[in-house]
């Protein structure tokens, strides 16, 4: 210990540390993601095709694939210091009650009434819509965090906010709602009977209790449909995953501030916004060949779409309104199970990490729920924070990972992202506390149905 | 702007600039608090009466008039790092809002699971009830950020953790029992049938939605009954009021690191815990003639012991197996409407206060529930935090004397302890969104059957 600085139990970095550029990491990409495809024509979209659905800045930033640093406008920068920089936080508690010589790190986003790292691009898409002049904006949300982040960023810049919530966390998170209407928002469960693309999937899924896939396209449609409204989604778009990278940027200096160099880093994967906000930094300098570090993708057992999705061009959602993507998908027909952990209930991944995946950058696994719910109780109890299930996934496998530690002897170095708090997935802990709750894997024609959604493009 | 240092957002102490020691006010103040008295006997308690309820430690804090400043022990400060130091945030934005030349900050103590600064006694509690080798503890809960924290602490230390909860807060929170639970706690709502005093009070008062004043009377009883277990306590006590204190000297230090002098000091008042904790450091400085300060208690007009009680001795509790304090009280009978700020909820005020208040160290004032929640929704909309109810009396004074500053001009600096977060009070806002909010006056024939419960004491 004489020459080492002391590791405090959080590393906090000084506001003039605070990023000031988001990084996009397919500026540095040999292999870059496949361009997207109108929903129609299936042919390359255009700035003018994008400009239809999103903020024409968020458009173009959708498209860029050249500029490697993009600036964080003065606006959205004063916005992130009322709530970061978050907190990178020694687990020395959790390492202690695993007797494991592995040092974990967890990046927490929780600390915010969102609950999770949501509100970092949403206040950025709120304000790219004001700066437009727009009304309002319409959305999905899933767990419902993605949702309460753009209240709260809309009720900032005083924009409208419409919000489709997946039917199954409406129903298994009503406060939620209240949270969303307390931030001025209107909620509506999806699939709902206000759009005609809802209706059509009421119609074919009686009692669906909905999926993302399938609220991206009301709000799509919701936001079509009306005059001075644009569609913000919170996860999957390149777009999202730049602004994310505010989590990666602020980690990466703060482990620089302590000379602390990662050999694991590991995060929970449905859309992709929290693991590629959290690993492009690292993954850049792979790109550049300046650095290696193992990079885990974990996602559901229930929902598995890096381990056991095809890598091919599918609909964003599952109405077919959003333009095509190549990408890991489970095809946008599959609709999984009531998992509890709402924000990875998606059928594909972000183009970025499914490019990096296919590239060999990122691995992947999957863990069945009731080991989540488990490892988010051990790490409640030892570091306090009780976590959300989306982010339990990732402390599944950074305990599983400081548990080989301890066979092997290593001292590894596990980063992993704490995406955010589980305060309202309590009817979930019930469910856990109660032991009813049970583990969904789909079978082998439960993907082949999903599958079969998939687009023919050649 | 010159010479003047730039305030951040977020003040954050180093974690070498934590407290090492709690400030005991008393050993400051002239006028001490009258001694606690034995329920039965009507004589000042002993220690050996105080470690028949207390651990042996928490008694000797309870009676320490004369120790200025007492360790905190390393395992305490070690937690304390987990979670802590909390921000002092410059409310900027609230500051734009109101377009106030008013500086105002607020010291939020709700980023940690509990939600509140209850955690900074729990764990305090918890420790030296291991310390002594004890099997578990007892205690109340009025709106479950107490029973959160004890469960928290008690998972932490492997203590057995028993909690009675009112129950108009266990009905109007399942969750927070289920949090509770997820730590490992046992949580009964109160009154109970498995107590001699539940069941008293529940054939006096049938259908009553509880109280703090009876939860006590319930936790004390169980704890009495069972080899191994103490009971503990959130507020009012001195011993608590201690612990808080770190609440006060971190926000105290982090103004020293800026040359910041407050003008007005404001926080809600239930119990004292938070106030006191919050105020102490400053109220010592007063005591000794170093400084002066606007000192501002903010208690519920549902509940208004300050504003509207008398300064007499009575029961903590509602059963009277409790010792007796002088205090401010409303008299031990009182039965608070089943207001939203669950945690203000309490017939009585700490014994310190009730002195402070009474030799003028501190004002009171009162305030009504809806124009609470009209100002933790104004607040939450521009600094992002969706306060708890409690915390929002707070916010409500800070707001009106932000106002009075921009009738007058003045620049006054105004900081005020944000308590905690609303995560679980999301009936209460419901209700208030719905327009369905009322708000709870006592009349005097009110008060007046409460005070006709007050012991006679010469």
């Amino acid at each position: 210990m004489n020459e080492e600085k002391k590791i405090p139990y959080k590393i906090y970095l000084e506001e003039d540390e605070m990023p000031k550029q988001w990084y996009n990491v397919r500026a540095d990409m040999k292999n870059k993601p496949a361009p997207l495809l109108h929903p129609q024509t299936f042919k390359p979209v255009t700035l003018e095709d994008l400009s239809e659905v999103f903020c024409e800045e968020l458009a173009k930033q959708e498209l860029d694939e050249t500029t490697p640093y993009i600036d964080i406008p003065q606006e959205i920068q004063d916005f992130y210091k009322m709530y970061r920089p978050s907190p990178l936080v020694r687990a020395y508690c959790l390492e202690k009650a695993l007797d494991t010589p592995a040092k974990i790190y967890y990046k927490f986003e929780g600390n915010n009434t969102s609950g999770s790292h949501k509100l970092n691009s949403a206040i950025a898409q709120a304000y790219y819509a004001k700066q437009q002049g727009l009304k309002g904006v319409t959305t999905e949300t899933g767990a419902g965090q993605w949702g309460t982040a753009l209240s709260m960023a809309c009720a900032y810049f005083g924009l409208d906010c419409e919000v489709f919530m997946v039917k199954c966390s409406y129903e298994q998170k009503p406060f939620r709602r209240e949270v969303m209407r307390t931030y001025g928002a209107n909620v509506t469960p999806s699939p709902s009977m206000e759009t005609a693309v809802g209706r059509k999937i009421n119609e074919e899924f009686p009692g669906t209790s909905g999926s993302l896939g399938c609220a991206i396209s009301e709000a799509v449609e919701a936001a079509a449909s009306k005059e001075g409204y644009r569609y913000v989604l919170g996860s999957v778009l390149s777009q999202v995953l730049l602004h994310q990278t505010v989590i990666g940027l602020e980690t990466k200096a703060a482990l620089d501030k302590y000379d602390i160099k990662p050999d694991i880093i590991i995060g929970c994967a449905g859309g992709g916004s929290n693991l590629g906000g959290l690993i492009s930094p690292f993954v850049g300098e792979m790109l550049r060949g300046e650095a290696d570090y193992q990079i885990i993708a974990v996602e559901p057992k229930s929902c598995p779409s890096l381990t056991r999705g095809k890598y091919a061009y599918d609909y964003c959602d599952t109405g077919k309104v959003c333009p095509l993507q190549k990408m890991y998908t489970l095809g946008n027909g599959f609709i999984p199970s009531a998992s509890h952990a709402g924000g990875l209930r998606y059928h594909g991944m972000s183009a970025t990490l499914s490019q990096l995946y296919d590239d060999g950058y990122i691995q992947a696994t999957s863990v069945e729920q009731t080991s989540v719910f488990a490892a988010a109780q051990q790490f409640a109890k030892v570091e306090g924070i009780l976590p959300a299930p989306e982010s339990s996934h990732a402390i599944r496998v950074a305990i599983d990972e400081a548990m080989k530690c301890k066979e092997t002897g290593e001292e590894k170095t596990i980063v992993f992202g704490l995406t955010g708090t589980g305060y309202f997935d309590m009817v979930s802990y019930k469910r856990f506390n109660d032991g009813e709750m049970g583990d969904y894997i789909p079978t082998e024609e439960d993907l082949a149905k999903g599958f079969a959604s998939l687009p023919y493009i050649e």
